[in-house]
């Protein structure tokens, strides 16, 4: 389990040099795609060696561009900055050429019926998958699970927000007589959210039959979900989001333990961060397909693993 | 790396059946022991089977007490609940046996070394040794190292407190003069903090003197000390502890990511949790000696894989 490599945690790549740069290519070019151009290029130990996207696509400024991925040579580890509904489909080729693949596949519901199938071509073809490798899913699963593991009995609330939903401004782009939606989660406490849906509606619709359709979706009917007409939506964007976890749970027999976990970040910029970190881990694993709460947190990091244990333990 | 197993994880001992229970000894009976003893009991796939003190202690009630554990039969784990400096010693005669341990060791500078020692041992006799698996160093090293991995450029403050310095403690009551003593950590943030000397001056003694002693120690000297005199320490005892993590730090290139892990917690109970639950880890681990960062968070919980992963991720 132990990969000695030269460098140290935290350090700028101006400092270091690694014998075996890990090959990265990037998959997909919209928000988190850019963002991972980013994270990749400040990490030490990696080498960006292009962007995979559609043919038709402009290719993106000082870096090589290409429709498909066998035009970059060895790849180690490809990072999926696809939709999350073609993950599977585009990861599955990807791991039966022996090319790692991570992803920010975000359908709670359907994490463990993907973990199956590129679990078993994972383990085929020898090669590695991380999947769900964002922040919820992602690094929030790791903070559930370690809260449970220190305080077994108890009841953990994640609440999200205030931030954008992709998911819920997607449906309510969706309905009828809308040109333009943005979803936010609001939390109000105990894992409850409100929704705040801001609506363009286009000429000759009304607004009432817009707030019905959202409102009755079931994206919106189980939570409290207000709709407010505005002239534009551009002008509301911002990629921040944020989590408050809480749990009160029992250790062994003691009541009361309280444990709390808050963050408030860029979104697509800490996704890009975590894919990128298990780009690095995804080269230290037995074939198979991870969620992040099955690897080690200290195979995302780069570095000598005894320095690490000193500055870290 | 995956182990089915019948259960679900925090569903309570009562409802399950485990066919492999995992057989647990004890060694030691101080605080962490008898809460260690809680932690176990609760646990749905261990069985207590007994705890080790020296000759001439007391039976524990209702459990099998023995100084010699070769005289409780096969034992998989061993929670080492002695000092922290008797942990090597304790620990190797173990490993040699193929009985794998736990321990909570807190001495930070010395981890790298004991990891080597125990690491060297237990890969000789394919056993397993999980260290400084408390709180801090143990669950916090695993927050550190999720936070440096989320925003690799940025600074993380652990501030501890309030709440009782054992270290601290006995090195105040070690002082000529000090009949008892007790030194509380006060976090003023940034990771600086007050240290509050509570003592109880032995009769012919001056509070000057001790006072002195106290604030001139290297435990003490570097943080801003208050000593005062009490009548009597137990009236001030409270095993209450807290820790409040931040980091403020860069993922890629976008700055401004802000993270805090918060909790308030009764000390032995957690340290005696996490122990409880890295012994279940031991058992899925490769011959070696682990820091908790090393270890997949999962394998800390009971139940089925897939279970876990819809559960929480």
């Amino acid at each position: 389990m132990f990969f000695p490599q030269r460098g140290v945690a935290g350090t700028s790549k101006a400092n270091l040099i690694f014998a075996n740069m890990i090959r990265i290519a990037i998959v997909g070019y919209g928000n988190i795609g850019r963002y991972s151009v980013d994270a990749v290029k400040a990490a030490c130990d990696m080498e960006l060696v292009g962007i995979v996207r559609r043919s038709g696509s402009a290719p993106v400024h000082g870096i090589r561009t290409v429709t498909d991925i066998e035009e970059l040579g060895k790849i180690d580890v490809a990072l999926l900055c696809t939709p999350t509904r073609s993950v599977q489909e585009t990861a599955l080729p990807l791991l039966t050429k022996g090319i790692h693949t991570v992803d920010s596949f975000d359908i709670h519901g359907d994490i463990v019926n993907l973990r199956r199938a590129l679990g078993e071509q994972a383990r085929k073809s020898h090669s590695v998958s991380i999947i769900s490798a964002g922040w919820d899913p992602g690094t929030d699963s790791v903070m559930r699970t370690l809260m449970l593991a220190m305080a077994p009995k108890g009841i953990t609330y994640t609440n999200f927000g205030p931030g954008m939903s992709m998911g819920h401004s997607v449906v309510a782009r969706s309905k009828e007589g809308v040109a333009d939606a943005l979803s936010l989660t609001i939390p109000t406490g105990s894992g409850v959210h409100r929704r705040m849906v801001y609506v363009v509606v286009k000429e000759g619709y009304s607004f009432a039959d817009v707030e019905k359709a959202i409102k009755s979706d079931t994206y919106f009917c189980y939570d409290e979900t207000h709709v407010i007409e505005v002239p534009d939506i551009d002008s509301l964007r911002d990629m921040g989001h944020g989590v408050l976890m809480e749990r009160k749970g029992v250790s062994g027999t003691t009541q009361n333990q309280m444990f709390r976990y808050e963050m408030r970040i860029n979104n697509p910029a800490l996704t890009a961060q975590v894919m990128t970190a298990c780009a690095r881990a995804s080269m230290r694993l037995n074939p198979g397909c991870y969620t992040l709460p099955e690897i080690a947190p200290m195979d995302l990091l780069p570095g000598d693993r005894e320095d690490l244990v000193r500055q870290l333990v």
